[in-house]
């Protein structure tokens, strides 16, 4: 196996300690905004910053173990024989995930037993998703991986066609100030998400190495802050023009 | 005895760091929704956050104690030699079981002699379950651990009897809106109350080794992420439902 050079490494490791910085700063933004809009859109709030609190947590986590799993001297990289922890990604995922759906649907603000309904289904179909996708993470052989991976598919793709399908009548229902951005926040949570199932795969036809573990490690970091802090920023951007909208001060 | 290995060790490991995310994103969240429920309900918050702030110390205590407790390397899991500390659970449940009837009661804002009342009695019955369970616990012999267990279970099922029986009549009194959540909290409190006493018994019918070890810990773990966080979600939209039926903005 091509081994981690030390420009890898520490790209990856300045990767994960701006993660914790963005989403910590993320964090504070989002706390800090509930008191900007109407009271209708603060839990709203609240969740979009207990995602980047806890993702913050978990990049914490993550960095601390990347640090531990490598000992670098003399420009040389070594495995230090601790493994690295890459499944907090789950643990993180399996908590964030049904809650930045349940976001979305609350800034939208609709009837209650229609919130109720969404983010239940919504959110159920999340954590199944990363329960199914974690016995494939955590297994080397590619036939095993591919199983669960097929199989957190079915969720994932039952979730955007409801994001698509199921709240297009309710995104027309919003004010026009805000539609926009609720699309923009639909097709964030689309695309972004799309980068997992496809990084997943790496391992299973051939990509290992160096240059494999950084491109996933930077590439889910990236990932991460797109789906959760910047799409905080539009869920907050929802919440205030909708606020506005509705004669809030 | 059945050594543990490394992907039981990782599972709990992730369930540990799990709790910790969740108990303290749920503080969180419990104590910024203060502002958004009704002056009466806010004392009923402010108790399910610390419910929630005290399991994530414990968690993040558990946590570091199992850590200690094994050397993981070469794909093997050894004992430390350090004994994993599962008595913090004790410790927690002492504070955190009586806060939580103490929560359910004053969300439901009886007349004050009645909220003293079954506070007091249910609070205390509480701290007297965890406090017989603990010397069992801590003992290895099965008879001692029938015995404490049987005794522990009378305050258990007075408790039980109690949030049917006793809570019955107060819940037909709360306003329509909230009655159904109420009933809910009341059937969450039961349902993973039962785990405990079950998983205290595994022991006892010759349960032990890594498979064992693995389901106590997870199971204990899944059980106080219910009865704590879900249990306090669910005392949050009592408060919220409760505080918009009386007129509360």
């Amino acid at each position: 196996m091509e081994a981690i050079t030390v420009s890898q490494y520490e790209l990856v490791y300045n990767a994960f300690s701006f993660a914790i910085a963005v989403m910590g700063a993320a964090t504070i933004f989002f706390f800090l905004g509930r008191s900007q809009v109407a009271s209708a859109y603060r839990t709203a709030l609240t969740i979009t910053g207990l995602v980047t609190l806890i993702a913050a947590y978990h990049y914490l986590r993550i960095f601390n173990s990347w640090e531990a799993s490598f000992t670098v001297s003399g420009g040389q990289v070594a495995a230090s024989g601790v493994k690295f922890n890459d499944a907090y990604r789950y643990v993180d995922w399996l908590l964030t995930v049904p809650l930045l759906l349940i976001e979305l649907i609350l800034v939208m603000r609709l009837p209650r037993a229609e919130t109720v309904a969404k983010a239940t289904k919504l959110g159920l179909l999340a954590a199944l998703m990363v329960v199914l996708g974690y016995p494939g993470e955590v297994s080397a052989d590619p036939s095993t991986r591919w199983i669960w991976w097929a199989l957190a598919m079915v969720p994932f793709i039952l979730i955007v066609y409801d994001l698509f399908v199921g709240l297009s009548a309710s995104i027309s229902s919003q004010p026009a100030a805000a539609r926009g951005l609720i699309s923009s926040a639909r097709w964030v949570t689309i695309i972004s998400w799309c980068f997992y199932p496809v990084v997943f795969v790496f391992p299973m036809i051939g990509l290992t190495g160096g240059s494999a573990t950084t491109a996933v490690q930077v590439g889910y970091t990236v990932a991460d802050i797109v789906a959760k802090a910047g799409f905080g920023v539009l869920i907050f951007l929802i919440a205030a023009r909708k606020s506005e909208a509705e004669g809030h001060v």
